[in-house]
């Protein structure tokens, strides 16, 4: 055994300190760089995430450019440039060339990019591998010239070393463009940045992509909407979910003069009121300097805050898709799928952990040619990125795992696991703090309330679909029945009465008795002014019908729509209006229009019919109206009732049966 | 739009400095922190590891202790001592007050701890959860007193903050004590510290823990080894792997003279001639400044130090456990669960991955109580480390579940993930660099290098497992007939010669008859000296046997051991010795005894014994020699049949049969 003090010193001797780009430099896995496919697209993912990030705070729509192109066996040369601000000289090298250095990091609102290390990271791995420096163009609005940087990391400091220098004229306004030499390799398929695009196409359907493959390949990915998303707010930490050691330091560190002042401006949700509440509670004035609060009096502060009811946290600093884009932009991409059936995207109100507000967005997607013998898709995303990677180590994942899909109609091996089935499923966590397994963000970490509202959410989007698959079921038949009337009978008549010479009988009476059914069917007109939607419903049943009719459009889409007749009710928070529809005999058919002004971007799908007032197996082309449906029995039903038109009577109670077994499975799941 | 110029200087005024702490403080979930229970894993687990990196330093053989103990509903006061060096007064805040800072990181060699985050972040979590100082106190050999300081980290510097201190008298001669308040909750079960120590008691044999649980229960892990690891030697990094970056900072960082200096003393695996054909085959002369090599003399550089064959990476820098410590680990902690079989443990030869050595290490073992319904009990280790988090998202597991267990008898829905049966595998990873997912260290990153390794480790010990199971079939039924037969016959007798007045007859010629096998039974005595295996071989078959047997132990002990009688051959190397035994007639026995020095630690478990020279379904108690030693045909057997012994040579043949085929498997396997 060595002599224990030569020891103790000679391990003293050894401790240094290790730069960050040094400790990134050789666990370069934990970035996202652990093999060349993987290199590439994490460079990729970390330029654009940049990029849009910048085109966002500048609130331009954002045109970006990626091109790969091949140089040598083994490496190829990135490069992204946008239409952002640009990024003023003096910032650049740190910017590009130093890990753990940039803005967003302090700021408390949604952004793709926080923690200053992804671009950087590039920057270092292309040095490491190839050994030649980045080059970085950037040009703000007001100078002519761009300037063009060439550099590296110094490792050791973590500091940038500009290694090349001139000024260039740009086409570009403003903006900013990044080319790396990076040992990296190209392939499309499941993790590639043609399918990252893609999937960034879907929740960033305001921003317009070009890429360039190696082999000259040119995709574009156009936008489907012309707005900007609204730029996040910055807002201070709420304290629900604060721990006693950040309340320590956010107090020692204010520069208020009272604990009250503090209390009120450095944190969200406490009102004047709640403040009086809190410290009431903790036996606390307020005028205590905020610094000298620590010990006993801190716990009780922070047990108080944590006790008094709040006023919850704001969405102001989050950046949600928002249901329209999310359907738009699911269908954009899967148009040539052609599904049968989407279901309302579900968005849960914002919750807030350790401080940090997030919400959570699921949208869903069955049928068509998706394949029915497959785990579903299952599309993951946080604030607004696609995740590529290490789908089995992410809450999101799991979220979906431990859910019984089999309740709601899907395939699943013992009640766990990735459910089987022609669907796809889009789930989207925003928060100004996602927590993620590592640095290389491509997994969320487990975490009780981000898995409670993954679960809700998952639950509402399986819910829709359980309506949907048992609807169809009992639907399926009446549709096939009603295609091959609507197909033979004409001929049949035609050919007849061609036989015996005398004219084609009018059909509608005989297809009634053969049907049964309520048929609703919608089409897009543009007529003069802009687009028009039309829902012609005919009754194809041996009795005079009155009922009940519901559209649902997103709510920001309301506004613009105006109706033909005038509707019954309207409830735009919902996005719904409703009219009782004139009565209607066996055979008659009426007319709901709802018109939108010239530009509007819609289609029909981004409107849902609903039809109340007769039982579900007899309505084609609407739904019932969904059982959790706050509103009253229609009107018309309780008149027709009165009136002795019995058979209206049983369908209004079916809904009633159908509300209350929808309501209790939701007791049930929300457990 | 605002104006772009005023954006990309608001921009710019935002940037700023991201401190690694406040990093690290905001992503918690990197570290391991994610929530209370694994808080107080990941915490004894920074201590513990340091613990043992330092008794392994010094040479001593740990003694640690952890106490758990409640403090309030959600606290828990965790405090890990041991009797290692000590730290100095002076580098104790740095140590464990500062993140990225540390003794190993630049040392390129295996241990625990490397990047110098665990125990500050330990201490960093329990400062955010409680705002209590952590408290240290160290005692190196020549103080007589302890130092104890109280510390915080101050996150926006990334510092040690000391906010007490004094000295003190501890009863450790030398040694150091971390003593954290956190938020954090204690439960046994599958992630607990119970379990993490039992994990790491196995693959560390030399060490004794002391557990005190929060309920008062004390739950020790004694030594089964009293030999101190030898201390992993630092080496140079080897150009097998080596990034074109990272040789040119070398290069240029290099103070030698002259590049064929720097090549051959900084690097690993280059000799003189190496040095030379290097030079030769890239054009230089060896005798510029390495500063001045770069560009594309660099890539030549680089790519003939990857083409020229080197010397390939000593072990010298790793410390694997080695097959006796893993099976005697094993043994040690599975005694309870009674195992049928213990495969004799794999250990790969050490290969290089970006320039740091690395070697894969398998254990396996297979019934008794082992639940025989349920998947497989991977036990995964990293530097002998357990990893106790992230199954489903390391390289380890994947690579278990990408072979195809069907193969080598275990049930496997589809010939992939987990397979299901009465078995445990150990598998462990030693390299100087383990590339974890994230700074938690749960993790591994999927590697190539280090899959392939994995994989015909793991192939290797799946081997082993067919060889067993296939044996054991067969074996099973002769086994039971035996144990029935000595049972009850004596019984038979007995009682038959007591009726009819006669003396109990010899047994053995009609036991012979019945049973026609060689049996084998090995007993451990301990006369007079040290421990002694005895193998006693009895021929219960109808005629004269010669055989050949052989004796297996691990390399280590082989010097150790007598042999009686002396053997007629040995390899130390394999730890393996033979003999031609005497000639057995009908109900003959004869013995054959391994002695070894008094207090040596053996038992009969650390030997394996072989026959040759007998079909193997006529053996019990021994293994037939297995088919890929390559030990040529025993002579008594070709001697044998030269004397007319024929049913001898047929066993020989069907020796060589299975050696084809296992040859044959291999060559399928490895591929």
């Amino acid at each position: 055994m060595p002599a224990q003090r030569t020891l103790a010193q000679e391990l003293a001797s050894k401790q240094r300190e290790i730069s960050v780009a040094e400790f990134f430099e050789r666990n370069r896995q934990i970035l996202g760089f652990d093999n060349p496919l993987r290199a590439l697209l994490t460079t990729v993912k970390e330029a654009v995430d940049n990029a849009l990030d910048a085109c966002e705070e500048a609130g331009v729509l954002p045109e970006i450019r990626i091109e790969v192109t091949r140089e040598g066996t083994d490496r190829l040369k990135v490069s992204v440039d946008d239409n952002g601000p640009g990024i003023l000289r003096r910032e650049i090298p740190n910017v590009f060339g130093r890990l753990l250095y940039g803005s967003r990091f302090h700021a408390n609102r949604q952004s793709r990019g926080q923690q200053g290390i992804g671009i950087s990271a590039a920057v270092l791995y292309a040095g490491l591998t190839t050994a030649r420096p980045a080059r970085i163009t950037s040009k703000i609005e007001e100078e002519e010239a761009a300037h063009v940087l060439d550099l590296l990391i110094d490792t050791q400091k973590n500091l940038p070393k500009v290694v090349a220098e001139e000024l260039t004229l740009w086409d570009r306004p403003h903006g900013t463009k990044v080319e790396l030499l990076l040992k990296a390799k190209y392939q499309r398929g499941r993790q590639s940045p043609f399918e990252y695009l893609k999937g960034t196409a879907i929740v960033n359907p305001h921003a317009r992509f070009v890429l360039v493959e190696p082999d000259g390949t040119r995709v574009t990915y156009e936008r489907v909407s012309t707005e900007v998303p609204p730029l996040p707010k910055e807002t201070a930490p709420h304290p629900y979910g604060l721990e006693l050691g950040e309340l320590g330091y956010r107090l020692k560190a204010s520069s208020r003069p009272t604990l009250s002042e503090t209390l009120q401006r450095d944190l969200a949700g406490v009102s004047a009121r709640g403040c009086r509440e809190v410290l009431d509670r903790c036996g606390l004035k307020g005028k205590e300097k905020p610094s000298e609060i620590h010990g006993e009096a801190l716990e009780r502060l922070l047990a108080a805050l944590h006790e008094v009811p709040l006023v919850p946290p704001s969405a102001e600093s989050l950046s949600p898709i928002g249901p329209m884009l999310i359907k738009r932009g699911l269908r954009n991409v899967l148009d040539e799928v052609r599904p049968d059936f989407y279901a309302p995207p579900v968005s849960r109100p914002p919750k807030v952990r350790g401080g940090f507000p997030f919400t959570v967005e699921v949208g869903l997607v069955y049928g068509g040619s998706l394949p029915a013998d497959q785990p579903v898709q299952l599309l993951r995303f946080a604030n607004r990125v696609p995740l590529m990677f290490q789908q089995g180590a992410c809450a999101i994942t799991n979220a979906v795992q431990n859910l019984d899909w089999r309740r709601y109609g899907l395939e699943q091996k013992g009640g766990a696991g990735l459910p089987t089935g022609p669907c796809l499923l889009l789930v989207h966590l925003a928060s100004t703090k996602i927590p993620f397994t590592s640095e290389a963000k491509e997994a969320v970490a487990e975490d009780p309330e981000i898995d409670k509202e993954l679960t809700l959410a998952l639950q509402a989007a399986a819910r829709h679909l359980k309506t949907h698959l048992s609807r169809r079921s009992r639907r399926d038949f009446a549709e096939e029945k009603f295609a091959i009337i609507l197909k033979i009978l004409p001929k049949l008549a035609a050919k007849t009465s061609a036989l015996v010479h005398k004219p084609v009988p009018d059909l509608t009476p005989v297809i009634t008795k053969i049907m049964d059914v309520v048929h609703v069917e919608t089409t897009v007109a543009s007529e003069g002014g802009g687009p028009e939607i039309r829902a012609d419903v005919t009754n194809y049943t041996p009795r005079a019908r009155v009922l009940e009719m519901f559209v649902e459009m997103p709510r920001e889409m309301f506004p613009a729509g105006t109706f033909t007749p005038a509707p019954d009710g309207t409830d735009p928070e919902l996005g719904r209006a409703w009219w009782t529809l004139e009565k209607l005999v066996p055979s008659a058919r009426t007319r709901v229009t709802v018109r939108f002004p010239k530009g509007a971007d819609v289609d029909a799908g981004d409107l849902s019919w609903y039809l109340a007032g007769i039982d579900e197996g007899h309505v084609l082309g609407a739904e019932p109206q969904p059982g959790d449906w706050d509103i009253r029995l229609p009107r018309a039903v309780i008149e027709a009732a009165e009136a002795g038109l019995a058979p209206e009577i049983v369908a209004a109670e079916e809904e009633v049966d159908y509300d209350a077994a929808e309501g209790s499975a939701k007791i049930d799941d929300d457990e």
